[in-house]
């Protein structure tokens, strides 16, 4: 039995059993230092922060292998919406115990979206805590100096698009909660298990990333809801938007619960976690963006205009009626 | 009252109301967008993580306005003692609750430490938890391609260095938890709030930052505990060292609880928590070091030898006996 192989006792060999592995970068040091080195190349350096804590972002029952993903991709989908490259992270792990039947699959996940990403493990830190686990990644990508592609900036005449499909996340959950949703999906295990999937495992954007660099005026990534999220665009770049509801893009098992009053288009629009770009595209880009988008295999949709104005952005029917939301967002507090 | 004046609801009015005045950086675009830019003008970033939870790393009776201090100040120790120039902080703030009485103070100091230490607020993420509160703080610092201080790189005949005091947090902790040294200090007030303060609010070596990454040949900050951390720069440098227990730099009141057998010097050179730089220093810098040392206002003792072998530090008394340590340091697991 070699040193690797046996399970961690102590903070360091727990670093060292599970997260050493996976820390294949030279600026890691192997985790054998405080602190690690990013190598700039001449960037700037894009840095997000997302925590996720069980009970709240993720559910005592997600597997976690999901967990670790999800810990990881909601950091990585702010990179793509920012127009980076991803050169890394750091994690701040606050368990309950070293759990190897725990620790093992996390590591593991973490390490291959890190491979698959190309965004390796850094450094972190790893402490107990007699609350719920909460994992923090601080996320790391590189842009041309100056090049950061910013919420604010979007300008009237532009189109508003959005990558993917909208309120899977939302509807992931919603099953794995128990209720309506759950009974109404409950014959259905094919479309069950995507729901949960876009909830348990986001799917960031990063292969669009160069593309919403070279031609978004302004992007952020859907995580509290598209609503929301689009409130927020609007208001720091000072504009508003129309959005046509039908041109929402959902997957079929979406689609299909809409269609059957089993919920309404606002629990998509206001749910969260859809991990998603949601940009401004001026319309002399939106033919070279949406080709950008096909090669790189993204869907992305165009679902309204930026138009001008302080208003909060409109959401309007296949009769050109506004739909009033009721609640735009999920907030903490 | 204006709107600044209002307490927050919700999580980006909280982040607004109470971390929007302190991120003053350009680089963090207000709060306002998904992440931050740091400019890097040709240098590495060093990255650190250290996060903080409450009953382990901090009492739930400390006044917030220590916590926040703590919080960033555990990070700035790292980056001192990789000989980085602080370039900015993420904040991941995991509360129960949206509390003005806690959030107001705890912002303002956060703002105070990141304005006198020149490390700006960047970003963060704001997360509810029904369990203990945590601070997790991701640091940035400058340093020239590729001269961060590294851990290895320590040689036999190198000195062993150390800033400040040791053991003062230790005995912080212990007064705040009850017990024979509570009893001990009970008469002496300026002595308790001393300890106590070394505990609450670190004191990091920033200022000797630039003497660390000219003169040291390996480095790091002391935070689990002398013995133990020197242990593991020994280990990662392949050497060994000698460390005269009597050179152990000790402020009044840690001598005095020792000299009247109230506290062992183990219990000083074990805890943790104390934040001070530890490194080897080339006998030929040694000089030059401690000059810079009494520049920047830092004390900065000589405490023993680096020297060839595998084994473990040993710790010796006044006559040359070897001390056989029973703990080395604190661990999570």
């Amino acid at each position: 039995m070699t040193d690797r192989d046996k399970p961690a006792s102590g903070e360091d060999s727990l670093i060292a059993h599970y997260f050493r592995p996976i820390a294949t970068d030279a600026g890691a040091f192997d985790l054998g230092d405080d602190a690690a080195a990013l190598k700039t190349d001449g960037n700037d350096i894009v840095v997000t922060t997302d925590a996720i804590v069980e009970g709240v972002h993720f559910l005592s029952s997600d597997p976690p292998d999901t967990v670790a993903r999800k810990a990881l991709r909601v950091n990585l989908s702010d990179l793509a919406a920012k127009g980076a490259t991803p050169a890394g992270f750091v994690l701040t792990l606050a368990l309950r115990k070293a759990d190897e039947a725990w620790l093992k699959p996390f590591a593991q996940a973490l390490g291959e979206d890190a491979t698959q990403f190309g965004c390796p493990l850094l450094g972190g830190d790893t402490v107990s805590t007699p609350g719920p686990l909460m994992i923090s990644i601080t996320a790391f990508g590189r842009v041309p100096a100056g090049k950061m592609v910013h919420r604010s900036g979007a300008k009237p005449g532009d189109r508003v698009m959005v990558t993917g499909t909208i309120g899977d996340a939302a509807l992931g959950l919603a099953i794995l909660k128990g209720g309506n949703v759950t009974a109404a999906t409950a014959s259905n295990a094919a479309a069950r298990e995507m729901l949960i999937g876009r909830y348990r495992v986001p799917q960031p954007r990063n292969a669009l990333a160069n593309a919403v660099r070279d031609h978004a005026s302004a992007a952020m990534d859907v995580s509290d809801g598209l609503a929301g999220d689009l409130a927020k665009l609007c208001g720091v770049s000072g504009v508003s938007a129309v959005i046509d509801l039908e041109s929402i893009p959902l997957s079929d098992p979406a689609r299909d619960l809409v269609s059957r009053r089993i919920v309404g288009m606002e629990t998509l629009i206001a749910g969260g976690d859809d991990y998603e770009v949601l940009c401004a595209i001026p319309e002399d880009r939106v033919e070279a963006f949406a080709q950008a988008a096909r090669l790189a295999g993204v869907q992305a949709t165009s679902i309204g205009m930026v138009v001008a104005g302080p208003s909060a952005p409109k959401f309007v029917d296949g009769e050109g009626g506004e739909i009033v939301l009721e609640r735009l967002s999920y907030s903490h507090f």
